[in-house]
């Protein structure tokens, strides 16, 4: 579901928690000796604070940028779109350093790092891979990524999904966390927020009923995909092979 | 060691060290549902933070707040200190609360609270009991403490000396993280903030030798234990029943 | 009037004003003992800050929000709108918190608050009762309500409009402050402020005309009440019960 | 009483209630129009914030700036303790404007200002008048004085002691606020701080008997004025021309 | 190139790098004793900030506005963009002031300040001249006009271009820097920006053919002011004196 | 002059003078290419700042940090003093980070850093040279060095002494900038600021006469370096192999 603005409302509240997680789950990675580096990710005075790259610039980067800064790590977040760059840099001042998102920019960045964070969607298509096996070599033995793009097939060359029963293993020395649907480990704050997301669509369709409902929110009912036992919605019936009936509430 | 102004400049880095740990890890128990609520400490959009009671106001505390604001949680710090508290108030400005620490307050603020971090510090004596096995229970199923007083006997009813291997229990529904040693599991960067601090001490005894280096600084003469086989400081004899012999340095 | 965005350039002004002064007269009435709790809104070192209840996540409420927030309070800003306070709470940082707004979730908010602001627009309809009697009764003697949203009827139960010169009432053991056109008592910013905001379209009304005016303007246009002896707005067309005729400059 | 550093612990609590106090009345009383200029301290998007000049640097001095500072005003604070001064402007960052206090600066900084806070203590003497008719009246009609120093006397040739009941009067057009004993006004909070403060010596007295304690507590020996029926403490011996006996637990 | 939205991508960086300069190199004029003030823009404890009026409120502006508050001076940012105003005010919060733009407002405010940023833009048409000859005599001696506005003619009554060789003159006592494409003089930086900017439009024309790439990208088909010999950009014809013809891929 | 606390009270306004421009210059030099990178020290989005060291944690090196933040740069504060460090870093928050200085730790962190700010006093002593000639070509060419300890000698291996004439010289490609009394460049600031803190030794000498005025303050008795005609200080007297005359003050 997606509003005429482009922002996507149900889907925001949970990137907003992997966002968070993504964050917290890398520092405390980092500091588990053996796999990770045995660090403290925001250093204490005298040790300097470890290097977060975070590759993303959406509300999943967002979050996570936060945390860390709230860490006290040293944060670059890197992205191909200068405007929402140049928004996070006003927004968040001289706490964190973007930089515009190439190759070799990656490949200057990572190596070295503590922490990398992947959150690269491309709607309806698989993530690229940001990170080359090289690259997540280069981070050093120890190094954490976590992948929140693995739902999408994720952005390092070597990520693989894993459970949140077995959530980790580690590939060129360095520790990957590449769990899919990563806000079910939260499940108290997801379901609230989640709810809280969806309540006014299930209010409307309470009220007005679903036809009604449909005519009213443009989006909502652009996110139909069947009706009256027939598929109606192009992008789902392209994946099928099929060819989509009309959508009677557009 | 201690300073004539009273600061401990070899403890004060494993404290800060301590804290931002007993932070995160916090955060992090308080994530993981089954013991933990499932919860993430910083809320997101439209779900409220998590609320964390922290008591102590000493190194460990003040480095354990500004880690939870950081993860933008509702943090209180209570203390017995006034001036200590007025000195984070001033500091962290409206990010905290403080509370001036008594049995009571301290029953008010940890009832279903979902974090709390005990740092109580009585030198040479136990830590008091700050937290009652009733006021544990009152914070409710999956809450979470970080008693990092455990070195010290632990400041709640509920503490028992816990390891890095396994690091946690839960008693009265409440997870109880009371590892001894805590700096122990971020060994790269507790190993770099205790020798920037030794460094100069033992910079000291090579330099003038050891007689010399403790005429030359009074703190360092005074933190002698033994001197030409003889016992020579006054607690240490004390705990022995012995007699302490002067101090040739003083 | 209402620029394409939705935004309404005449009225910002004054909300921000009355949002602001929400903020202050609330904290000064929660001070006087008596009708308030005698009590500080920021707390002082070792006695926590009062707690501040928002209700609205508009001009007025971020406003508010920010007042309170200087004064040290603890803030929550309460709304249906999950993308507004997604905005909020990026831009707070987590100086203060935000809570998707339902009756049980005001209900738990209000319960023992010191303050509620209430500012709730529904455009062209009279403001919903977000606070029952008894949420009222629940805040406790001496709290303390302040209802922008008077001029719309007010979104309290126990709300009822007063005047500058008899400001407040007590009911349920809550001071209310229901003061219609509170930008009035501030006539200095007020004035400089509305008259900031109008200028640009006097100018343009100057130098163009009415006619050209309104139409390089179609905000202006749609402002339009009456013109040439004829209604020609819809919704005030609708109060009287007339029809409109058609706006000649759309 | 006064410990050994010269903080005095049991003002310093009032201090703080004194000093958030001012700022909140200093812009209630320029909000309210009549007396005031019907303003807004903290002005609103194009209408520039009031301008407040803080006399003192102390307790007082340091929370009043805090509550301007948060109401979004333009704050001075001048002093003649540069080293205080320092702390000031590196702990607030550029928010406030630091200015060493001399007549002639005092003059420059009032002239046209919106809200004076006069907080100027001189240890066992009469407040100094920093501010004299003609720069009271420099300030315009309308602008407010909050004199916190009327307790010693009162720190503008202006001032002269009110009450709770009739906290104000306009002289030379400015409205003055002088209050003795302000934080009575807001009797929960400050009841909190002073009992937190004094808590501590209440015990040590329950729990040692009274020589012990004094004997234990130098601070607390030196705050004594009588024992045995005999004046002890010099200064206030000074005041009744009497001699004073030695204070036995020095 | 112009976006739907009204932002413009390819000018965007180098007005943050004009912006940044612009802030830095008038503290640095000032400095200079001779043809500045020699004094510091952000005072040290007991000496107050200078004072800086930036006129404009667009992407220059607000990246002068975040230097300068950086460097700790006195800022308010005067612009007739009321909309834009209440965006910095929120972003900065009380850390610059706004003021509505008009004549007598800015003669107030440049009255005895001590630098003036000029930055505004009126598409298509030279800058208005917002400082007149006295206003920039009312500065005083050794005060500084930063005029990023010359590139469209400048925004001073006083302004005319300079170049990097020899960038200052001074007039009416006021140091005037009107140096055009100031970018230029930090090659590094802007090549990065700009490089970044225009990247994913080389990259769309080499992936797509010329005129695959102009078909996808209506901005970039906009931006195209010749095709196939032809002028095809109705407002560069205009300065011409000529006929558009039509553009083939709009 | 030094206070009983260790503080230099005269010459503290001058650090803070020379810090802040120590800071401001440097950022100067480094935008103008040609001696410096062509580079701005803060970036803009999606470049990333420029890297900045600063060599001690004294009142020099605490306003240069406070301004290359300011600015927006990446700031690694060195210095061996721990317990300066730690304040540091609680008062910065995540903006700086702090690292114990010794030579491989500099050598690491001014590798390829585009400023360097040197601050290392040795009460009594040359500065010592913190950097070697082949940390100064690591830096890389235009980069900056501002050396303030020059006045005692400099504390880079390629430091000579330069004139506010003459200001530069470029060794190893890195742009070096020398001046002895750097605060002599902004004599309004450094006036200001001078006379704040001698004003009340002065009103002191005027009010009590000088020899009353010695015996009131043990500070200013302990600065007098001769009396009747006699060498009474032991610190100067040791410079000149003479032996110095009892203070008749002390």
């Amino acid at each position: 579901m997606r509003k005429p603005d482009g922002t996507m409302p149900l889907l925001a509240p949970m990137s907003q928690v992997a966002g968070r997680m993504a964050a917290e789950i890398g520092a405390s990675l980092l500091r588990h000796p053996g796999p990770g580096r045995g660090k403290l990710m925001g250093g204490v005075a005298g040790v300097p604070p470890g290097r977060a790259v975070i590759i993303g610039s959406g509300t999943v980067a967002t979050a996570a940028a936060r945390v860390l800064m709230g860490l006290d790590a040293r944060v670059t977040v890197m992205s191909r779109d200068l405007a929402r760059l140049a928004y996070l840099q006003e927004h968040f001042g001289g706490r964190i350093a973007t930089r515009v998102s190439n190759p070799q920019a990656v490949a200057e960045e990572v190596n070295g790092a503590d922490l990398a964070i992947l959150s690269v969607l491309v709607p309806g298509a698989a993530a690229p891979h940001v990170l080359s096996r090289e690259m997540v070599r280069s981070m050093g033995p120890g190094a954490v990524i976590v992948d929140v793009s693995i739902d999408q097939g994720g952005a390092a060359e070597t990520s693989r999904p894993t459970s949140h029963s077995d959530p980790i293993y580690v590939e060129e020395g360095v520790v990957h966390y590449c769990v899919t649907n990563m806000p079910g480990a939260v499940p108290q704050t997801s379901t609230q927020a989640l709810t809280s997301a969806t309540l006014p669509y299930i209010e409307a369709l309470a009220d007005f009923g679903i036809e009604d409902a449909m005519r009213r929110d443009r989006a909502l009912a652009e996110s139909l995909s069947t009706h009256a036992g027939r598929l109606i919605r192009g992008p789902v019936a392209d994946v099928f092979g099929m060819q989509a009936a009309p959508n009677p509430f557009l």
